[in-house]
């Protein structure tokens, strides 16, 4: 099943199902006004919206119309919780080596995760304002789940149960702003600005074998300025799946329906891959050159995130113009 | 005007208005059903709330009924946003201290913050349900603030335009988790469980003169086993106030209706004030004597937290017991 949040003018949007091919959508008013509504019981609610879906998917619907992911909300415009993860270790590494700081070994078995802003995403089509350049304006290109609720020390296996949906993100950082902040030890809160949402949210069934052990086993198509920048296995070098960033997200508190938890910047170890963020190639060029090339965004930059299957693609084109404040 | 969430099974209960003397409620149905509700269209909704208000205070209110703390929410059950400040920044250095480490002079002009997960708020009365005491049960009591919308770049004279409602909050902390997830880098995830608010949400001209300089000018008391440890002056000591709190979250992004700041543990250099968490009492007790002394919380504690404007309690009281999941 395909989901979409219509951009109404309201905060929260209203729920679209959206065909498989992402041609036709219809509202699910009279079922669940919005996404986080269908979370909150989904068990009542998913079959009632997936009979619109196998309507849809059969060329019926009796009040669909053509879906635009221009205008679509977030799948949930705003969320009461935004974990992201850093399950591509690899990423965190080269990170590290390329500033000269060894990278702890306990990285490999214990997840990095921040706490995000929940409050204010962006749509898929959405403009990134922000008032300078100069704070390093950097895309990153993500996978993220939505839950249901999952108890306060659920195993990986019980939190694996509990994954409703999946879509993509572009967690855009300030990577000038970073340093300093980190420093403080409290986490990120300047450096990172409105997260973006891919424009359907799509049930794990959806992926059929391409789900598998936790992971999304597809390349992650980043473009810049209409250059394909990054095509990483989202599959490949994920170091922790989605169960086990939900177990240790929940380890001291229950986790509640319509958390998002996103995977970290996607990379792999083969750097013929290329990048699905900046830092990672300037990185790159530090180890190699001893200092960046890539600048980082400048307004006026676009930047589009997909994933295709088969040529399809799954959950709409993440397609975004970078812009002064 | 004083506002309450009447625990009635479902996630985000119903929106109350409660007596100033916090004696009766009545409920809000029929103008918002929940407080983010109201806080989606403040301007719209707050004064149809405050002609009930008035009337509950002038002892009438037509579907009015005692108000009983113990069957309240917290007064936003789950929020979008949660961000935390340390703005006693005393307490921050004394912790610093009894570790050894020097604190950058920057901490003076800088705010730290965290963001907090917001999904799964306590009650005032709820238990507080942890799996193991090793992990160091600490609470942590704190005055917090919820905002209507606030513009990206705002400045503190702006944000302090946006502050629609306050209220105390139990920042519950585990000490013995903190070390290693800040070593991280990343923040707190596991070491800050869900956090717990008082009953009652005030506005802020409920404050009267001790609303000042965006800070509020009350003690704090802190009543831990039935024995009060702490009773500092909430308006003392806070180097950075609510505006500047909020202005420092929306550097660079916007912060929307419904976000809940919060100042950090209330701390007084003066320490015959006492404490408002364990964990600066230990830390006095390892500078003076070498060691820690005072124990963190046990399952079967208790912890009470209340705020009195000429005896009477402002924001009714948070009144929880410790216990294992």
């Amino acid at each position: 099943m395909k989901l979409a949040t219509l951009k109404d003018g309201t905060r929260d949007g209203q729920l679209m199902v959206v065909s498989r091919d992402l041609k036709t959508a219809q509202l699910a008013d009279g079922i669940a006004r919005t996404l986080q509504h269908a979370l909150d019981d989904w068990t009542f609610i998913a079959p009632q919206l997936d009979a619109i879906y196998q309507e849809l998917n059969r060329g019926g619907g009796r009040r669909s119309f053509d879906f635009e992911p221009g205008n679509c909300m977030a799948p949930l415009p705003r969320a009461y919780q935004w974990a992201d993860g850093s399950a591509y270790v690899n990423h965190v590494e080269l990170v590290r080596k390329a500033r000269g700081a060894d990278m702890p070994a306990s990285f490999w078995e214990d997840p990095l995760m921040y706490q995000g802003g929940s409050d204010d995403f962006l749509g898929p089509a959405d403009d990134i304002r922000l008032m300078h350049e100069e704070w390093g304006i950097d895309f990153e290109a993500e996978v993220a789940v939505i839950t249901d609720d999952v108890p306060m020390g659920a195993t990986a296996d019980q939190a694996h149960q509990c994954i409703r949906l999946l879509m993509l993100a572009n967690d855009v950082s300030l990577r000038n702003l970073i340093p300093e902040e980190l420093a403080k030890g409290f986490g990120f809160v300047q450096s990172k600005p409105s997260t973006s949402f891919s424009p359907v949210a799509v049930t794990p069934d959806e992926l059929g074998d391409a789900w598998k052990g936790g992971k999304v086993h597809l390349p992650l198509l980043s473009t810049w300025n209409g250059k394909l920048v990054g095509k990483p296995q989202a599959g490949v070098d994920m170091v922790f799946n989605f169960p086990q960033l939900i177990a240790h997200l929940a380890k001291s508190r229950n986790v509640r329906a319509g958390s998002i938890i996103g995977s970290g910047t996607v990379s792999n170890k083969d750097a013929k891959r290329g990048y699905s963020c900046i830092a990672e190639q300037r990185c790159l060029e530090m180890i190699a050159g001893g200092e960046p090339v890539t600048p980082y965004m400048a307004f006026g930059d676009t930047i589009r995130i997909e994933m295709l299957d088969d040529g399809k693609s799954v959950f709409g084109a993440i397609a975004q113009t970078v812009k002064q404040a």
